[in-house]
């Protein structure tokens, strides 16, 4: 089941170490501005490469096949693809028949009986350059109302802090850090995991701008609830928080009510979503990703035949996943939201006056 | 949208204050053992009612109108309904222009332009007795293959404790306490919240127990994406953890990792699900309630022509949605795991020589 | 899978002979009028009863049961339920373990192992009330924007015409007779097939007028071939065309391209639809009926063990199901055209600034 | 709305003069035998080309870029691509502001204000050929346990016979002509409307043999209405009929019923088909297309700003698209199938205990 969301959709197919990876969208709306730059821009944030993340060299160069003429969109379906360049299968050859600990390999070879063991094959967190593709795509449909979407780091290793979010500091940091202060400390942790051979867990923070209110369906897809299927869905997650989040249970309903004034809502513990449907508040998101299960010290593990084995793993893997999740998680957040907004046209008998005229 | 899940799916309506709920359930196979007195027993563990929970008596008796034939299910989709039979809406007529803080009153209106204020209307938590009715139906689904799947409260306004959690005691609990040590003391903070007219948090954590390997369709359908979606659908979830959940973010990926000798996983901090799959150790849920909003201290807010107001609720209200919405989690990972075993069936060719018989 | 349609859906629930058939309907826009008396009208065109149907008199008294609220929709599930009154299950107890010929005794046995074998459980055509109950929601949705859906019979055991087809006529003619030339003819058919313990097969016509430019959701969501699908779902439909449908096989491309002037399509025997998307004029389809499976001459069957036996049914039948299955027919096209409007709003980048405003 | 079916599902993209053409299938099973080869056979029988056929040459090579590893499928979605080569756009260059008479021309602009002009863009058949891909994996689920599925072309330009179906002739004729008889006739019709500058309609015919009882899912994924959604969405299908179709409105319910003896069904009028559920005899179909609407005599026709201009359509086309349809109709009907099979996985409690093993 390859296919995520209602009317803004997308369908993936691609291995880590196959020829390609591609995806196709269903329900861009037509006549909105789309090139390979615009999609291009998004994913090299989520390319590998650099000091703080896996050595694997992928130009990830997307090409658009479908659903796009003359610079715009034409409401069909929309076809991308990213050929792989730098698969080196070799690395994989000598574990072809042992379970990674942490990986998939495990469950799927259970559940299919056969898998693509090389570099995860399909639960490699590769095929999410497809998602961030589909979110340069859902990016463009937010634009027409102005809704904007951020994210970054708050925690790496436990280094990190709750109430320090500077979205715009961590759209320039090289490890999309969300605090000035931590930075530093946070990157000397990932190299001090490297080289120890080891990995670390971290926390991404979504936070979506503008949203206008009412987004959410009521009450099988609720907002929040599909953000969350989203989040978890994300390799490596284990969690997933709205607003307060788990801060919420310590409280009492006086303190965690928001109430309003006559500017509107006093506070924010929400997370900008009540009931399942946006209340015009900032919506914030967190996302807790486990540390990357590629490591290089020696583990226990079985074969495929149920024999015990001891694993040293080689490869080229992020040291935090967190990092590069933190870009995905906001794609995925884009994606949620642009399915909203055509989901909830129609909502009103007037909304269908609006488009076809009135009687 | 009021549908939730794919093969074995259902469908809700209703409002707190209207005649009835109901729902129709899809894709029951054949051949099950079902009654109203087993529908019933789950209905009972949350009907309201008790010292602890909201003063409104529903008896919320439960009929089947469809599906099932001479006590066996037919493979025909299932009507149930409970009517509403203790409706005060007389609670409510002098909010009805008024947005309860923390509820979705706001939002419902702003959304549709028009709700049944009276207790909520379809926003409120009594819908959530049909999933109940529908995690019984599962149950017997579950039980044909003897998967068990177990809940309780492990943390009320703060007090309790990660790693108490007995989950036979949790049955026999007046509030579905996981911790003989806590339960005397939560019970406390209960009462103390009731009696300053203020309500609380708190966390159910369901365990699934005998799942199969295998559970989950990658990999926009994976076993952990959904149970987080369910959870965080659930009225006032504001997070969800799998395994260790947040706790991941400070683990590095040698203490994370589930490592395996000759008996299996010699941990499972993964919760049960690797890749989005089953892998046959326990599922492991968090899920983080607020504390209900509906509280009777005065409060802030707006009504609905945008006017600051002073609001003084009265009702009828649970202290701590966490307890019967412990009740409600078990039911919807029911659900989500009677939807798996069915989706599960064809992901191999040897399945379809099973069924059908070799050619 | 008791579902139909993406955006305005509905699942139905009930066997012939149980307590109740129901129906959730979803996704109905907020602020519509509707009422009991505004669906009644319709079930009322479908009623059993009269010279020309079966003699089983169901008052078909529907209730709605949720998602109005003042006499308007508010946007959430709308839950609607007619309870069965008149069941003479003693009728079937003869006949339980054996296979009507025609009917879906055989199949619905061999596939589940287990069925209401009372008047067809089910399978029965009684459902169908449902599907009439929800167009008369969709009735009200066109009802906005001035779409007007018409039906009525032009064939009954091969009497009638295919160009005499006087939409108004029908609506007053006891057996929805689209000519007022051949009802007399049709009438005496029909009376002759029930006195001769038989049954006839008919053809249904529905013109939908008025319908936008534009409906039909490319390319696997086409509105002829979901109105396809729709119509051959309805209980003995053996045949739909859409157009000049069968005709087309016999015409060159010269005679069938519906060529243009300046005043528009200059012909219509595509049937308002190209490429799956209307074109603005009228939407015509054919649905072809068998003949009434239910007939009351000695026929050959088997048991449910496999021996083989001679069957006297005995019952209430309709001599003619083409008859009441134009209404259903109708009613179904209006559900499928209120989908196809809520689909096709997103279709363009403007429809999202029109309904949210321009950023 | 990219997509088709519910298990066994896949979604395309690409227009006609696009970069390529592509779809990704969801649902196939592990462990079956798939190559490119094995695709390409199919392919090969729509292929353009040929004396009867477009002159458009394309070579239609197919690569399959994930979801197979060493020769089977693995479970995961399965990308396929075939590259444009023969895209003469400049062919459509005159016509880019004029709508082609009895193609989605107008419906396109009409809906999305902007289309992709060339050879129809995304309306155009030439997608059929991922339905074809598509069928060719369903295929070789089917050949799991022994479904065949045949094909052909019964009808052209109103020559051919009703009773005079030979698959295995159909197999090796230029035309697919089902019948040894017609064939010459009807190739002399397809090359008098060649040289007339016309076209021609046709109907195709499938049968389906060895279908197990029990496919179809009810009430609203019935088994007749899904093939007829299936072919209703080729483009170009303006009727489709099961069994006997249209005749039995000319029936008594006696001379239609399929009476069962000893040795089972004394007729097949159904099809194969009672109460949308498979009874294990042939499933018969019938599908009319129309003449193909490109043809190079001058017609009449508007412009995309409504003022009315003669076309003159150069370019190659199909003289008779039944025929090439016969191909897409037989792939549809594997494709719904596959998907039937794995839908009716879990019908049982029992199928659950085959699959999972009894508690």
């Amino acid at each position: 089941m390859n296919r995520f969301g209602e009317r803004f959709s997308f369908t993936t197919f691609g291995e880590s170490h196959g020829k390609a990876i591609g995806v196709i969208i269903d329900g861009t709306p037509a006549g909105i501005e789309l090139s390979e730059e615009i999609v291009q821009v998004e994913l090299d944030r989520r390319k590998p490469g650099g000091k703080y993340a896996t050595a694997r060299q992928e130009s990830d160069k997307v090409e658009i096949l479908s659903g796009v003429f003359e610079g715009k969109t034409t409401g069909t379906s929309i076809g991308m693809i990213i050929y792989n360049t730098n698969q080196k299968s070799k690395d994989y050859s000598n574990i072809k028949d042992l379970f990674r600990p942490g990986h998939a390999d495990f469950t799927y070879h259970q559940k299919y009986g056969i898998r693509d063991y090389r570099g995860g094959g399909r639960s490699s967190a590769r095929e999410t350059a497809m998602r961030v593709a589909v979110g340069a795509v859902a990016k463009q449909i937010l634009n027409l109302i102005g809704i904007e979407v951020f994210s970054g780091v708050s925690f790496l290793g436990g280094v990190g802090s709750e109430d320090d979010l500077d979205f715009n500091f961590a759209k320039s940091s090289e490890i999309y850090s969300l605090s000035r202060k931590f930075e530093e400390e946070q990157k000397r942790a990932i190299i001090q995991a490297k080289e120890s051979h080891d990995s670390l867990g971290g926390t991404a923070v979504v936070k979506i701008k503008n949203s206008p209110i009412g987004l959410g369906e009521p009450i099988y897809y609720k907002l929040d609830s599909i953000l969350s299927e989203a989040m978890m869905n994300i390799n490596g997650t284990k969690g997933v928080e709205i607003g307060l989040g788990y801060e919420v249970t310590k409280k009492s309903g006086f303190e965690n009510n928001d109430q309003m004034d006559i500017h509107g809502f006093k506070s924010n513990n929400a997370g900008g979503i009540l009931g399942g449907i946006s209340n015009g508040e900032d919506i914030d998101i967190k996302v807790h990703f486990k540390p990357t299960p590629s490591i290089f010290l020696s583990q226990e593990t079985q074969d495929i035949f149920g024999t015990p084995k001891e694993m040293h793993l080689k490869g080229r893997h992020d040291p935090a996943i967190a990092v590069r999740g933190s870009v995905v998680a906001e794609a995925m957040a884009r994606t949620v939201i642009a399915d909203m907004l055509l989901l909830n046209m129609g909502r009103r008998a007037e909304d269908l006056e609006k488009i076809y005229g009135k009687k």
